[in-house]
């Protein structure tokens, strides 16, 4: 295969800059994105701390810790919750339907508590010790409280939709529920990747797309379906948010190798430590040449080896350098484009207000652009 | 306290038999419960194992095999898949909402489906390594599996019930998830109890009607309100549920510390074993006398101690003759009796058909009598 190839057979043409949409960046100059991800974050954050509240004793200390509002200790803290991506697009998504930004609070409370669960579960199936520059919960509470906490979180976003007790909360707790399991779907493809010596670029887009993709996708409807959006401008919203997601992880692909660690809150090489068969990886693989060759080499022995984590700074450089020399990394920012390209031409077939296309076209631009 | 005072201050008379049950057995002599229980189980297992089968591999094996449909080599099985009392009383629940058995079907399934999601992380919580006679699934498949295939059966519980698409259902997946929650409640605050040197007796039962009685007064009311019964009539079906669970769970702790492993599938003490407060040893705790004071100096030394795993048979008969002693063993016989009361006292409150009421209150007999 080659690399100037999209997944679909499409030539992508050669950018001139690793910033994916950096020549994007002006396509919507009104749009203030901090003000617009501080709003999913002001609105969200006290009906999220008030379904946190209703867990038991030690559940709401260790989500607590989790989403950065106590440290270990349990002292007050202003952690990182994290960029709140999810929150800004499931508030737009309600406006895009007509409705109010608050229509869609509980749906972007709901999201945010499933990708927290997915994330409290992650984080332990992958042995990661760090997550937003902090211990990760199992690290600092035990496997325990992360599995348990994690379940409490999945429960609580029904909770917070159903008990709405309308058809549309009923209709947004089904999507939810798709898309978490299509999550669940992408965790199991991924973990299986790891110790496998082949993976397709095909087979690694369809994980990503339901590891990444789905969600995102849910927070573009679920707000509109809250507002009363039908299935069909539902599905086109989520199309975008499809895209979107796997825009996204083909940038947070490039972070996992060659991220720096003081921004992304990770170790160094964190993706290479974990053998995860993540896009640069499977790109250079299918290439052709002898940096691919030597790549294939190395990651079939790593594949049988249970020493990977031991390994020094210079061997993890030496598979990044591969990689990069094999065509992955570049490949990687191209089809973070092309995923960014196809996204904005779903939303464009959605009817809505253009300043709400305008601020979801920003929000894109913002995830293709972001260096953590 | 007394051993004889029951947990509202009633006095529990004192009964000959140690089936607490046994003087209920014919009061419903028309009923074939084997049939019964056989009718939960054919019509809910297609719809079962259709759900199961939307994961995605390895996913779909490893739920197969906990279900007991195949084995570890992934050979056909004829698995011991429970009593399927959750189903049984899922049916019943939608036809004494005046329903046909069918309606509750989905509710059957999506309750088995959360039961079997908290089986699977409780077994790698609390480190269980037999489940229905066979190793359990961390075991068998490691325990990011049994992570991951808990989450997707919860996730696929919330599908199967939403996709009905109706408002009945949104109010069926609302209960469920609020149950579900209080189920995690429960298993967090056992995880919290082995650690604490003393558990009330009413902790405890608060724990088990968490863990127990959440999702069996579930199963009792989900068939009902897919059947269009309103709230009046699912709370007060969910009563009668909550207090089988609570006489359900008093009969598993007996079976916990005496139980025969042939019978149950376990470990000899497991609950021992595990340090579990279950209901004979916090009331033997609460009890006076030099058998008491005995247990209470042994367990706190115990609760300290990182070998209990390793404590010799003779140990842990020595505990458990202590708790008999000390009259748990008799108190938890009687709190089984007075909750399978109280389940009846629920029951009764409720119009429905007669011969469903018998078969419903046959299925509570049962529960209590049963010897695995």
């Amino acid at each position: 295969m080659s690399l100037r190839t999209g997944t679909r057979g499409e030539t992508v043409p050669p950018v001139p800059s690793a910033h994916a949409a950096e020549d994007t960046a002006d396509r919507a100059p009104g749009v203030d994105i901090a003000a617009l991800l501080e709003r999913g974050r002001t609105m969200t954050a006290p009906v999220l701390r008030a379904a946190v509240d209703r867990l038991a004793p030690p559940m709401d200390t260790v989500a607590s810790y989790h989403f950065g509002w106590i440290d270990a200790q349990g002292r007050p803290a202003d952690g990182d919750g994290g960029k709140a991506v999810r929150p800004a697009l499931a508030l737009l998504s309600a406006e895009a339907a007509g409705a109010p930004a608050e229509v869609g609070v509980p749906g972007a409370v709901a999201v945010e508590l499933v990708h927290n669960f997915s994330l409290l579960h992650d984080d332990l199936m992958d042995g990661d010790e760090q997550r937003r520059h902090r211990d990760t919960v199992w690290k600092v509470h035990g496997p325990a409280q992360a599995i348990l906490v994690g379940d409490a979180l999945f429960a609580l976003a029904g909770e917070v939709l159903l008990e709405l007790g309308t058809v549309e909360a009923g209709r947004a707790a089904r999507r939810l529920t798709v898309a978490t399991r299509k999550l669940i779907d992408g965790q199991a493809q991924d973990i299986s990747y790891e110790h496998r010596e082949r993976v397709t670029v095909e087979e690694c887009l369809e994980m990503e797309g339901n590891k990444t993709g789905a969600l995102l996708a849910c927070a573009v409807s679920i707000g509109a379906v809250l507002g009363g959006a039908d299935d069909r401008v539902a599905d086109r919203l989520e199309a975008y948010g499809h895209h979107l997601g796997l825009a996204f992880q083909a940038i947070d692909d490039l972070l996992g190798i060659w991220g720096d660690p003081e921004a992304t809150g990770k170790q160094t090489w964190s993706d290479l430590r974990q053998r995860k068969k993540s896009l640069p990886v499977v790109a250079a693989l299918a290439a052709e040449g002898p940096a691919a060759a030597r790549l294939g080499e190395l990651l079939a022995a790593d594949a049988k080896s249970s020493d990977v984590e031991n390994f020094s700074e210079e061997e993890f450089a030496a598979r990044a350098a591969l990689i990069e020399e094999a065509g992955g990394r570049e490949w990687t920012v191209q089809e973070a484009r092309r995923q960014h390209a196809v996204a904005i031409e779903a939303l464009d077939s959605v009817d809505m207000p253009g300043h709400i296309r305008d601020q979801l076209a920003a929000l894109a631009d913002f995830v293709v652009v972001r260096k953590r």
